[in-house]
């Protein structure tokens, strides 16, 4: 029997639907938009959070060698457990232990996934279900709201306070508390602030999740770069209560994102998260997890000796680049930069009351200082943040004042 | 403020209940039963669908070398568009394309993804809302329920009939569709049947899809894998009307499953796609897509000269395997092997009146051929099919006959 009726237009699900990588979107978008634009004036971009477009963050050599080494080995091509090759866990139970703050993970604590951005899926899935919320930061990476969106989890900002170096208002986030909220996740460093946490703050957040009896979601991706004078502190080594799941990952601090490996580290001091393991390495089975020979060159990357100088110098690079925005922005009337004390970002706010239409918001300072100077930033609507821009600050020195002096162009053009 | 009073443990998600890997669950749980037997017989894996457990299937050295190339090269060591790097996107439209049936794919149609597991997961979850549903195959690949359960969407098994080379049984599938099918999912070649299915019997499956205007998800990661004499169908290259989402990936052509590239191409003639394909660019974005190094690697791997002899070998192997494993299995009273014409399987019925307790069903056999014989197989239950079991063709020769004897003695001792 032939049909030769019509189709309707097949419809993509409220899934599909409610799932947007809402930063991603922007920056892809934005691609088109210059690719259509001619002018000789080379595009400066930092809009990404990726430290490899310019060569100066480069992965190390030895992390390369261990990997090319595992894939020639043969020994990884079949399937691994779904939670990640046992000598990758054990590897990363062991970097991420703090015997000294009684953090003692083994490899059963230690979910390898695809990408920090799998970490962020997972464990928000795991712990909330459809209709639950969970509290995320306002600034914050969009990917927490499109994976809580996708899942049907609704989510609630609470307010990082700029003025004090990001913190997060306390008291705004326990009142956004409900009995529907199953989880409450921080970024540190963060993205976009750049800001690093003393203990005593993340214990002010532990204890309002102790209080509540809602465990922590803490995103550490950038846990490695920070700069001088700063310590970083991991939620876990200060939670001696409070059940944490901890993301991370190769591509930050090995400078390399398109590899996508990353991992969610269980802390458990009370004991209180069986179910909730089991829940993840149930969602861990539906993809089972990253390329396995990259996996398998975890321990020798773990191990490698060049690993305390190699990190050394990438954030005295990422400081100086941070210093020289700082002080580069710090000079134009009108736009107040936050001086980042980690991770790869600077955020500028803007009184907006100081120019025309131009620089009326975020989403405005993208688009026309992407027309007019050909540089890429992206607006604080793309982390929820109104009248703000972020800046990456990897790029080479050289691009940095460049830019730097296209920005002050471009504000000068649109002072009232 | 410190707080001493005892955490509750903490429940997972919904999400996470109603997600499970079925099948890895039940061979990662009798692993554990092996490793607590003491015995001095080795124990014959025929349980998962790894080709490189034996290595007597290998990947190809120019796979490995195109890869490492893109190591060294430095080029993809960063981020990549989330739905797959432009090369390789184009190299798979290209591979796939089949002319001479009007398929011409463009990368626009490629979406590269986590493992063919991704495709699965992305496909259903494009089409399929919470609380619509979605036709499986029975016996099928247990990850489709996962994924499907996963996002709240249920499922309904129409069933293959072996006396018919595991055709669908048409009026069964047809009889199940209601106003919330959303999609129909068929697996050729077949995982765990083995089958290969003729152009007429697609046509068939088509005819219904066009009918009631529901699209097809076509699993074809067992394409380039069949046995001498039979022609490969796509569903693409049949359909003139009906949508079809095809999935694939490197896994097993390439002998790989542990680097996880898997795609979806969107064969869409009468142009109804338009909105899905938006839906799986943005779930996409939740993950970014498998390592950028492996997919930059494919447009080489698809050009290599290597590639018919390396794919005949393959074949010739498996088919000899097939050949040798049906008629060991057919000499022995009370079980029935199906002739398997692709992929990597062999399905075996069992008449369970001729036996004793210990051959009373697929479970039953699974757990005591692997504790009396030490053979590991696969119970039909992990494929909700009763009354048999799953062999996985890759072992060597040498294997396969001391596995079939061990079979046959195991039966031997059972007979009532
Ligand atoms: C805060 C934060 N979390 C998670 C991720 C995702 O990391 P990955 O590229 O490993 O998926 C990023 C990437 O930019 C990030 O900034
Ligand atoms: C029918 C079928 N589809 C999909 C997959 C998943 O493939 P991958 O390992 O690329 O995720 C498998 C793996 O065994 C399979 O048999």
């Amino acid at each position: 029997m032939t049909v030769t009726d019509s189709w309707p237009m097949v419809d993509s699900s409220t899934t599909a639907k409610q799932t947007a990588n809402h930063l991603r979107k922007l920056v892809e978008g934005s691609k088109d938009v210059f690719e259509t634009e001619e002018s000789n004036l080379p595009v400066i971009n930092m809009s990404i959070g990726d430290p490899t477009i310019f060569g100066n963050f480069k992965t190390h050599p030895l992390v390369l060698e261990a990997t090319i080494e595992q894939f020639q080995s043969y020994k990884y091509n079949g399937y691994n457990n779904s939670t990640g090759l046992t000598s990758a866990r054990a590897a990363i139970a062991k970097e991420y232990s703090e015997p000294e703050h009684s953090v003692n993970f083994t490899q059963n604590d230690v979910f390898v996934t695809c990408g920090c951005s799998g970490a962020v899926e997972i464990s928000i899935s795991s712990l909330c279900s459809p209709g639950d919320n969970i509290l995320i930061p306002k600034p914050g990476f969009p990917l927490y709201k499109s994976c809580a969106e996708s899942r049907g989890v609704a989510y609630k900002q609470y307010n990082l306070l700029p003025s004090e170096g990001w913190k997060v208002d306390l008291n705004n986030l326990e009142s956004l508390i409900d009995n529907r909220t199953k989880a409450i996740l921080v970024n540190n460093p963060s993205n976009p602030c750049g800001s690093n946490w003393d203990k005593q703050h993340i214990q002010e957040i532990l204890d309002i999740c102790d209080r509540h009896k809602i465990p922590l979601i803490s995103d550490e991706i950038y846990n490695g770069l920070i700069f001088s004078g700063e310590t970083f502190f991991s939620a876990a080594s200060i939670s001696k209560r409070v059940p944490i799941l901890t993301l991370g990952g190769l591509a930050k601090r090995y400078m390399m994102p398109g590899w996508r490996v990353g991992w969610i580290t269980v802390h458990d001091p009370l004991h209180v998260m069986t179910t909730v393991k089991e829940g993840i390495t149930e969602l861990c089975g539906l993809l089972l997890g990253p390329s396995a020979p990259i996996q398998a060159a975890i321990p020798k990357i773990f191990e490698g000796t060049f690993n305390a100088e190699y990190t050394k110098q990438n954030c005295d690079q990422l400081e100086a680049n941070a210093n020289a925005i700082f002080q580069g922005i710090s000079t134009i009337r009108g736009l107040t930069p936050i001086l980042p004390r980690g991770a790869m970002y600077l955020m500028v706010l803007v009184d907006p009351s100081l120019f025309d239409q131009h620089l009326s918001s975020g989403i405005e300072i993208f688009k026309n200082l992407m027309h007019e100077e050909h540089v890429q930033i992206l607006p604080g609507e793309a982390f929820d943040f109104m009248n703000s821009f972020r800046i990456v600050i990897t790029p080479p020195k050289d691009k940095l004042v460049e830019a730097i002096s296209r920005i002050n162009t471009f504000c000068n053009r649109h002072y009232i």
